[in-house]
């Protein structure tokens, strides 16, 4: 359906990644600037739902920590455009390296809508998020692809 | 972005209707015909995601309980309607009606990426979760809207 040639679809590839770099880099108001205003956010974490840019930029600051190296992996984005929507889908591996060389980390589920606002791609809405265990209730925090 | 009198609009709400319905009468054969061959699932429930059609339909048969009744009231749904692909989500409450009367439910969020395939709307992509608390681990089964 999109063709990876395009235009669009690189811009969004782009958005992608400038989204991986400044998240790692801990750059909340450069990862905020990619969203709409009206974000609606289903993340991983609670509360079920967070809406508007003010709430997410706070959402942001409390999930990012203060210490430690964070990191993101994509594997494989599937990326569809039709006009001024978009949706973008992939499993990425998500981590906290601690000062002392340790690492934490996990693969998740991503799902992104983007709208192209004034000629510029912005996220709209998004939702990661970790499967539970049916048995246990627990987050499944070991699972890999 | 999307009129909600569109044509387009009308069949992806009736689509959704027609999911509820087929998922709460536990009529898995019905549900699957409203997905695409290559569907890409992130459930709530693990593997991290499932793949194709005859995969899908294997975990629906797996998460469906052989007792009681199931049943799915989502919240006000979002729908982007742009060409041939489309985007929808919502909250949306899952629950369990025991033969004794006694009930579990909880809140979940739902996301459905859908392509117009032949003239026909169906899901390509959808993303089911419950967040996990921060200080735990544990899925967040009581959260409300």
């Amino acid at each position: 359906m999109t063709n990876p040639q395009s235009d669009d679809h690189k811009a969004i590839l782009d958005l992608l990644d400038r989204w991986i770099t400044f998240a790692s880099n801990k750059d909340v108001d450069a990862v905020m600037a990619l969203y709409s205003d009206d974000i609606c956010s289903f993340d991983a974490i609670g509360p079920l739902q967070v809406r508007g840019h003010a709430q997410y930029r706070a959402h942001w600051h409390r999930c990012m920590p203060e210490k430690g190296t964070v990191f993101f992996q994509p594997l494989e984005p599937s990326i569809r455009v039709s006009g001024d929507l978009a949706v973008v889908h992939f499993l990425i591996r998500c981590g906290l390296r601690h000062d002392d060389g340790s690492e934490q980390a996990s693969w998740m589920r991503a799902t992104k809508q983007l709208e192209k606002q004034g000629g510029h791609w912005r996220i709209v809405h998004e939702h990661f998020s970790v499967p539970f265990d049916y048995e246990n209730c627990a987050a499944q925090f070991d699972l890999a692809p």
